[in-house]
């Protein structure tokens, strides 16, 4: 079928744009995270909740990607912390070309930590690189422990994934063990955390992690 | 950006190929679901509920739209109806050529409806026609009540839109009047159901609704 070509060409060009981007992040010695998952599964509350605890720590900015609508940008935004908005305008997932727009529109010095919180979408983000150190994606207990093995190229190129939504598990059917075997034959050396927004569960952990990899990066660049 | 383009061009045989599919199904009188949503929806548990509802009053066969896995196809076949598997092999929706394969393998005589599950992505599957009658798109309530706005291409082509996992609603801050607000001004005409899979609720509903359509189809076409 035509699209398998055509997607190839796209991403040649995604990866020399990808390219800039990284250097213009290194150089800054910005930890940049590509955020993924499905719509819905707790992407922005996440978010919230991360910078919450440590925005007093370091200086964090967000990319908001979405087709349309800035309703995640204002809950970033109320955060206090730095937001750019790119509205997709119908594509499905974001690429190195916007983000270079959108860090035009950053100021960069004294960042520490960018989050770019993509298009919720399981399938599409996970093909275009876009400058990030990282790939990390959230599945909700909600969608059910199948859906590594059915949407597997975000699982296989994630850093970390984690688990949301871990207070609506007991209403769901959701196997656990299931998951984590599938996740293990896809990606063995996965950083793996269980979370629960509503209960304020698992953040700390990640942010502990998340300051250990922003550390590194610095150490890296100096 | 270059892939709007592409995607275009891409649209313009899929459309050609749409015609031809549609052609096929009319002549044979096959009412044509194209039901899409988010991954973890719940759309092969309300597959599975209408199958059990009606299989002994019509007949009714399915193509499962993957991207890997024939973890759905197997689910459906449980049931006890004909079930054609598409894999995608890493597509993000299904297409016309796609379909068009599909057909060729499926007995098509004596099929009242003709159920097409396409691959979990609130994005891209709503681009491509596919040969169907309609498109009916599901979002769950732990998805929250902001997707209509925030992906709305799907919503504003479908003819039916289901809520579902309606047993959930209570553990999270989904706002159905918001929901129900933002799907009118997208889509004003659009058919609404509300539904529990573990419940077995609203599937009667949709099970009479669809009879109708099925019945009108076969007018139509006598």
């Amino acid at each position: 079928m035509s699209e398998i070509k055509v997607v190839r060409n796209i991403l040649q060009t995604n990866d020399e744009i990808t390219s800039k981007n990284k250097k213009i992040l290194d150089e800054k010695g910005i930890y940049v995270i590509n955020l993924m998952s499905s719509p819905g599964s707790g992407k922005t509350s996440l978010l919230e909740r991360i910078i919450a605890k440590l925005k007093n720590d370091i200086n964090i900015a967000v990319i908001e990607g979405d087709i349309y609508t800035t309703k995640d940008a204002q809950r970033i935004e109320a955060q206090g912390v730095p937001v750019i908005q790119i509205n997709t305008g119908g594509a499905c997932h974001l690429d190195a070309e916007m983000i270079k727009g959108a860090l035009n529109s950053l100021t960069l010095d004294n960042i520490d930590l960018l989050v770019i919180e993509n298009v919720g979408n399981l399938v599409c983000p996970a093909e275009f690189e876009i400058g990030e150190d990282i790939k990390i994606s959230v599945l909700s207990t909600t969608e059910g422990n199948d859906k590594p093995l059915k949407y597997p190229l975000m699982f296989e190129k994630s850093g970390a994934i984690i688990l949301n939504k871990l207070d609506l598990i007991e209403f769901t059917d959701f196997d656990k063990k299931e998951f984590y075997k599938d996740i293990k034959s896809l990606n063995a050396n996965v950083d793996l955390f269980e979370t629960s927004c509503v209960k304020n569960q698992g953040i700390d952990e990640i942010c502990s992690w998340l300051m250990s990899k922003i550390k590194n990066k610095k150490m890296k660049i100096k």
